[in-house]
């Protein structure tokens, strides 16, 4: 039988989930500053108390959306990439991989891009770090590809390209469209593997 | 000598501008909805009441900068564009006119990214038409480029991803950095038009 304590931590996750799962959707509807505690409790259904309950500030509920969606952009990328042998189709994967988590998470990826700006700067700071080391990860990965000698401002304007191309979706890509995420991402992954390989001979 | 309503008009459109400036520099260092009147009034040395005698809402500060910026974008785009030969170097120039008109103007730039949706609706719409003619110019080049019979909605995802590639320097681009913004506009060209063209193939 599992122990009340357990039970009590399984709950509170639950219900941690169900409101940042409500508030990102506000915030992309609404915007940030325009969403308030009343707002989220009524798409909630539960009283204002009870958010506060959980998250003593809408800092708070921001924080947690974002800083879990990065966790999952790094979760296991790592180890899943050994996996891969040879640049080419690690990069397919992490543009697939990109796509994906997109695709399931389009309120918090959303968030991310437009609403982070708003956290008090310790918060922002450990999300920057978050994006710094998925940053650091594809730039890696591209240099290797590239053979090693690019020039750090060059590898640099090139990661972001790929970041730019995929990120960019967030303002026009509808995943009930015409066009599936493995089709768009095969079409980025084309554009962008090419341009970058004929480029570098 | 210049008619007094004319001095008049040229005045009026000197100090929007100076408006404009400071208000799109404000918008950015401290959002839009954060930002008051009476903040734009002491950066811009002047009465709460003389911004008012120019813009009646802080609306139409918004309008104003994003419109007269996608003015920019669209202005002589056209005519521009046939004294080029060649769908390659048209997308070249595209490439380095948007990254010349960012680096000139970034305050509007990051303005029109992060804050067209605090518009009004009808405001908004005027924005995403100028940006739709825009777009559709770019898609325009892009579909003579890959011989023209590309399926619409990968014609859609190839031109988001070269806007996707130019307008993500937004988030990362110094031009005050090592990279200048014609080496930047060189880079992305080469990447974007050679993965285009060897897909293609």
């Amino acid at each position: 039988m599992e122990k009340d304590s357990t039970r009590l931590k399984k709950n509170q996750n639950i219900q941690m989930a169900r409101i940042g799962k409500a508030a990102s959707k506000l915030f992309n509807k609404k915007g940030y500053l325009e969403t308030s505690i009343a707002d989220l409790a009524s798409a909630v259904r539960i009283s204002k108390g009870g958010i506060f309950h959980y998250f003593p500030t809408k800092n708070e509920i921001l924080y947690f959306i974002l800083t879990n969606y990065m966790d999952l952009v790094l979760e296991g990328l790592e180890e899943d990439l050994k996996k891969f042998e040879g640049s080419f189709s690690r990069i397919q994967f992490i543009i697939s991989r990109h796509l994906e988590l997109y695709t399931n998470n389009m309120d918090e990826a959303k968030t991310l891009l437009h609403e982070a700006h708003s956290l008090p700067p310790k918060y922002l700071k450990a999300i920057n770090e978050k994006e710094k080391k998925y940053f650091q990860i594809v730039a890696a990965e591209l240099s290797d590809l590239l053979g090693n000698n690019v020039p750090k401002d060059r590898l640099t304007a090139i990661t972001f390209s790929l970041f730019g191309i995929c990120n960019w979706i967030y303002s026009w890509y509808n995943p009930k469209g015409s066009l599936t995420h493995h089709e768009l991402s095969e079409i980025i992954y084309n554009i962008f593997s090419k341009g970058v390989s004929s480029w570098k001979l």
